[in-house]
């Protein structure tokens, strides 16, 4: 093949997508409805759209760094203004589920009614969605079938490489920009004892170092560096601090580009050189593995 | 609007306001009455009012800084001279329940009885409360009543904002000092297998290093710094050395302040310019979040 | 009073007594009696007096420090060489239960059955011993009984002070020397998901600070430094380094005393000058706290 | 006795084995087979054989460190040339279950079966096996007679020693080669919620450090440095990076060399000098510890 497997980058060593998922109050709910009246709780988590997106997108000017927001339809349908205002200073909005609820717990139909009860949210609004999320990246196969079929330029739910791949579907192939554990904030930072989210708060220093040295290992085997960040956990001040020192250590390398992940996606579709990947449910003896 | 946002600091880069909340054995007594007879569980929490707090007192006389100390009525009741203690040295005692049992738990009846019994104890000792901690920091409507009814001038149980904000109620308005599980050494240090109430132990010097970074990154950003400590906890010698390096260096830095929580609160509450927010059970659809 | 309240440290700024708790099999066995069919759950446990006693013998040999090794009856029983190859080295066996259940989960009965049969088994050997520590370090008013009864000058398994105190007992006053989860090498390095006794795995790094640091801060407060090691956990090499460290800088600081608990317990039981602590069950009101 | 003790190390201060558990989807669908519908974990799981073990074959040729790849039989048998294209570098491939079953949780006859299974596949791919390694190194009495029966010549999962012994068995005495928690990278690494595996992610840089003190404390006590990866987990860059480190700290210093589990095995073997351990169920009395 003449493919250049390195053409997604542009001649970077590593590319990094800044992530936010907005989900506020969703994965409470989901849960149960009953943290609707833990008070806290709710203030806990409405702190990310409220108090953190706002000063994140500051951030991202002062930097001049663009970043693709994943919201679930339910909360861009309750700060009918939020979308609209991270799209305006020049970032993405993408599809996070309508309701935060997990897909492997839905049967098809649910999930096919959520995943487009949220697109609708953003038609309604105005907003063009071309990438997914799932909710806590639980995807099956009701999942592929709706990203065929609502022609979604990318995915961003799997874990299969640390590099763009593409994922080859019944009549369809998506672009899928991987995410991971350990390039989320969720697991260093998310503590909630009810309902269960996390146990353990560690220190902004170790994030960092731990971020930057697996950024900088990235550099040498041209990974996507696909960043997930929560604005109820990172938007807190120390935490902040480790977003903006990371982009400021990339800046200085000079190696590394920031982009929005729909222009990743655009270009892995346009010039390929991918990993391609058939989906689907891995077949198993049930008398080996019963359910 | 002419208001001035940053008028409630005062000209401080950020504030902050030491808080030690003195449960002694309640934490555990709210699990399970049986507790009682596990005589080392109980010296473990003892610890906190019998060891702690004189060791604490002695230290902030030292370096010359006034705190807040959140009381159960039932601590109070217990050790009948404790609040009083406090109180003599300059700092101040505030309400944090009676029993320290969830108030997302309890009718709201049982609620607000178990609220003003805690009151009452006060009461009769002569100490002069004029703010409130929920237990666990679980708050309700109930709640919310109980703070305006009372007239509390503030409450530091929430986590919509790292700033303070007006609570506003039905015929009331209360100062939100807001807490956030990254400012307390619960999550830091507290391990008890049975009750399960934490199972990891960080060093000190990690979180010295984490709170000084929050509060560092909280100048930029004009915050409260309000950190909540546990005597049983952050009395033992090594970690109330980080109580000491972290206001030696906020002190060395010179734009940050340190106040009783009653003093900030009444400066918000003059000077305004702060956030209101409407506090009240989010509206869901029990279809999409089902108890 | 005239007593002087740093006597029993005889001048030194803290003192540090090297504790080992030679549980071998019986912690997982108290479990469940299944895991006796774990082959390797088996062997992770038996490294402890197999492997690491005679290791860590070496080490205090070379250090020239004296310590105490806490033995379950059923230990010193399995393996009937082990308590007298700790004494004839200089250093103490003491009482540490027959069978390391709980003696929560016991009925009084069967709490005495247990203790008594521990000490049985030293008596037979011709061990002498003076102090015991709880398993688990759960107690209740039948340990203090049995303290009492069987006239032990030491109990190591309570956590009301961080300095030698005494339990008033009825008809006796037996000397404390607490404990605390922070200074045991349980909730640092243990990993076993069956039974389930720990899940985090700390660098030896990390806890040489944590340690170093407390006991650096102890010196200030006049402090018992009572460290809890287990050999199947702090024999390994890289963990045993740590203690070795932990000696070497004590010895360099010049102001920190080494030594047997029971050597300790004896000086506070002469020079008095410690808390006196009335033990037994806390009364509550059954309505506040139903077990 | 005349043997030497130390002469497995052939002069060494201490011997590395780095080895691959290679487990892929296995030890998920061994929690349930409904995960097979689970995309994204499925995905997280294939990574490691699909895109780690290349990269992880690349690092070794780079520093020219022999190792050996621990597969179940139901990932070589789903991937019929990764097993020879580890071989065809010059590693070493041994048996790990066929299923990633826990030996405890199967009968005798499932047991059995799952293991010739396991063998079966090799012996079909014309691999060569001479060695064993238990799935969640889970042992029992069959397992041994297994060993025994089927002339492994080591086995790799007791925690006996951390020095090669010999496990006696009936007819047969078989090299061990001790592994450890803390020489894991699934203890520092995993993290999954559903089915849970894990749920802590620490920094590769402290584990690096974790490591390396253990190797270096190691070289006094001539030691087996066992290390257990899997290439899911230590494959990602920033991990993967720490793997070169050690290796080249280790070249660094000189008195430690690298080998595979077999040619340690049959020096053992050959040599001497080792422990010998008689292995069965743990004696109990079901009264004092009951099932």
């Amino acid at each position: 093949m003449d493919v250049d497997s390195d053409a997604w980058r542009r001649g970077a060593a590593a590319v990094a997508t800044l992530t936010f998922d907005v989900d506020a109050e969703t994965p409470v709910l989901a849960s149960s409805g009953r943290y609707a009246r833990h008070l806290t709780t709710m203030s806990h988590q409405a702190y990310g759209p409220d108090v953190g997106v706002p000063r994140i997108l500051d951030l991202l000017d002062r930097l001049e760094v663009p970043a693709t927001f994943f919201l679930p339809g339910w909360v861009a349908e309750r700060r009918p203004h939020l979308a609209a205002s991270i799209v305006d200073r020049g970032h993405e909005v993408a599809h996070h589920s309508y309701s935060h609820r997990s897909a492997t717990e839905m049967t098809p139909d649910a999930q096919r009614q959520d995943f487009e009860r949220g697109l609708a949210v953003f038609e309604e609004q105005g907003i063009d969605v071309v990438g997914h999320r799932a909710a806590l990246w639980h995807t099956t196969t009701t999942t592929m079938e709706l990203l065929a079929e609502h022609r979604m330029a990318y995915d961003s739910s799997m874990m299969g490489d640390d590099r763009p791949y593409l994922l080859q579907l019944d009549g369809a192939s998506v672009v899928e920009l991987p995410v991971h554990w350990s390039l989320d904030d969720w697991e260093q930072y998310a503590f909630l004892p009810e309902p269960h989210v996390g146990s353990i708060i560690e220190a902004p220093s170790k994030v960092f170092d731990m971020w930057r040295d697996e950024l900088d290992a990235m550099t040498e085997h041209g990974c996507l560096f696909n960043l997930c960040l929560h604005p109820f956990l990172s938007a807190r001040p120390g935490r902040l601090a480790v977003v903006r020192r990371l982009v400021e250590w990339a800046r200085e390398r000079g190696d590394i580009t920031f982009e929005r992940c729909r222009d990743v996606a655009a270009r892995v579709a346009e010039v390929g050189g991918v990993r391609e990947v058939r989906v689907g449910e891995t077949e198993i003896d049930p008398e080996t593995y019963p359910d």
